[in-house]
């Protein structure tokens, strides 16, 4: 299922979570009272009430696809898309350095390392700097000249995790989301990432996450991003040099990773900062990134 | 007013926002339900609900200092002390390389710079490793053998907070609290320090938040910490090199502060790496931070 959370603009103005099916929006909550039944009307409530309830979700898509009840349906044209996941628990984890290609080009024109990182390097964007399709990434000119663009697959936790088997790792995800994480290079403090990647808006996610059972195999996705309708990246996640099980065993290693926590799992070469001569993001710009199977995360670029 | 998150032992079991009065706990939703009026039961509520119910409920305690209506007060005794702010909205915001020993000797030990920071170096810690007084702080032997220790005063904002003045930041300010910046030098990834810092139990916070208006000076406060009773840190926090107001500022110019959300502002030296050996934290450790007019955060170390 493509799950999405959004805003109906002919009705209450309140975030619920609802089912992407061509061009119609199903609201999940509206769909269960229907049936005298009650599912959550957030994704976090949706992701918390675990796999039974998903089940039930598709169960009464499935039964109402021919004719949606009074009330449950909405044409896709007529809601606003927020990020999936417009307010996560805790700080987004990033992983950076994890395509090849990206670490040559980030030690040629960055300061970090030539060579692959022996364990994946772990960052994080607080969870006020998410934003959802649409919506505009602020360029405060004040503070950075060197903004720059990722774009990254995003994996969600559906449960929580804490010490677990590689092995197992994979039983822990909820689904697949894209995500831009966007970055002031010049913003870094002694190394330290969270201020350059973690302003308010560096974090577009959207537009709708993807349930695990649609994408049987996340490490064979394009992947691509495009400045004003020109191509900068273009690649494959079959690239990611720590896979997804590694990223989630690893950090779940010490930090409890609980239900809609997310995980940007890097970004392959083609960012601003790579390029000869560099490139960056300025107002009156806009971003397409895109995930095969998810879809395309669209953000314009604004003064802040 | 000494503000407290606690867990009434010989009742119910929810965390409730508390006074401490010397020795007595006075539950705040308890109190003003005696006088038919209503005040949060948590921390996060009191602060979001403003400097008006802070002097509501100090106009209360004032009213009944002689005595406590039943079913108001509690003995400190009886009480189990959680971290004041138990679940941090997002992750906690630390600062690096803030006091000029703690750099010299950071320089010598470890792989940071000589020269103090243009900039604040804001990393972070997920909410996930916030402990309470007396819990305890995790040693993993199978993935740490550098576990250290760091004093803090931690700052508690009390509104929202962006695009500010240095000049006005005080104003941001709910109050103070101590904590211990646990920190496992050998676990920074490519530099980045949130897995290093931002483990399960990393964040011991309390025993209480002090309100700003009972800390003239937050920049002359006494900063100590024991191990084992022997005294590794004793600093004054007049030595930060960035200000309070400074840090505020800094982060809000990017990152929205929202009220609870906690800046640890730095260690001074002393810490396990800069010592000559260098010494670590293992099992049966018990840890004292203590910062002068706030009180002592006391943890003992486990075998995870």
């Amino acid at each position: 299922m493509q799950l999405i959370t959004y805003q109906d603009s002919g009705r209450e103005r309140a975030a619920r979570v609802g089912v992407l099916l061509e061009s119609k929006v199903i609201d999940v909550a509206a769909l269960a009272r229907h049936e005298n039944s009650t599912l959550p009307h957030t994704m976090l409530g949706l992701i918390d009430a675990g796999p039974s309830a998903l089940d039930r979700l598709r169960q009464l898509i499935e039964t109402h696809r021919l004719g949606w009840p009074v009330g449950t349906a909405t044409w896709r044209d007529n809601v606003r898309l927020l990020a999936p996941i417009p307010r996560p628990r805790k700080n987004i984890f990033g992983i950076g350095l994890n395509y090849v290609d990206h670490v040559a080009e980030s030690s040629r024109s960055l300061d970090t390392a030539k060579d692959m990182p022996a364990k994946p390097v772990v960052f994080s964007k607080p969870p006020t700097s998410v934003i959802g399709p649409g919506d505009a990434i602020e360029h405060n000119a004040a503070i950075t000249v060197q903004l720059d663009w990722e774009v990254e697959l995003g994996v969600v936790i559906g449960r929580t995790a804490k010490r677990i088997r590689e092995a197992d790792a994979m039983d822990y995800v909820f689904g697949y989301t894209v995500i831009n994480d966007v970055s002031a290079r010049d913003n870094r403090r002694a190394g330290q990432w969270i201020f350059s990647k973690g302003q308010d808006t560096y974090c577009p996610m959207g537009p709708c996450i993807v349930t695990a059972d649609e994408i049987p195999d996340p490490h064979n996705l394009a992947l691509s991003l495009k400045k004003n309708g020109r191509s900068m990246q273009v690649a494959n996640t079959s690239q990611m040099y720590f896979r997804i099980p590694v990223l989630i065993a690893d950090i779940a290693s010490a930090i409890t990773l609980e239900p809609g926590d997310i995980i940007a799992t890097g970004t392959p070469s083609g960012v601003g900062a790579g390029r000869t001569p560099p490139e960056w993001m300025v107002p009156g710009d806009v971003i397409e990134a895109h995930v095969e199977g998810i879809g395309t995360l669209r953000n314009p670029v604004i003064a802040a």
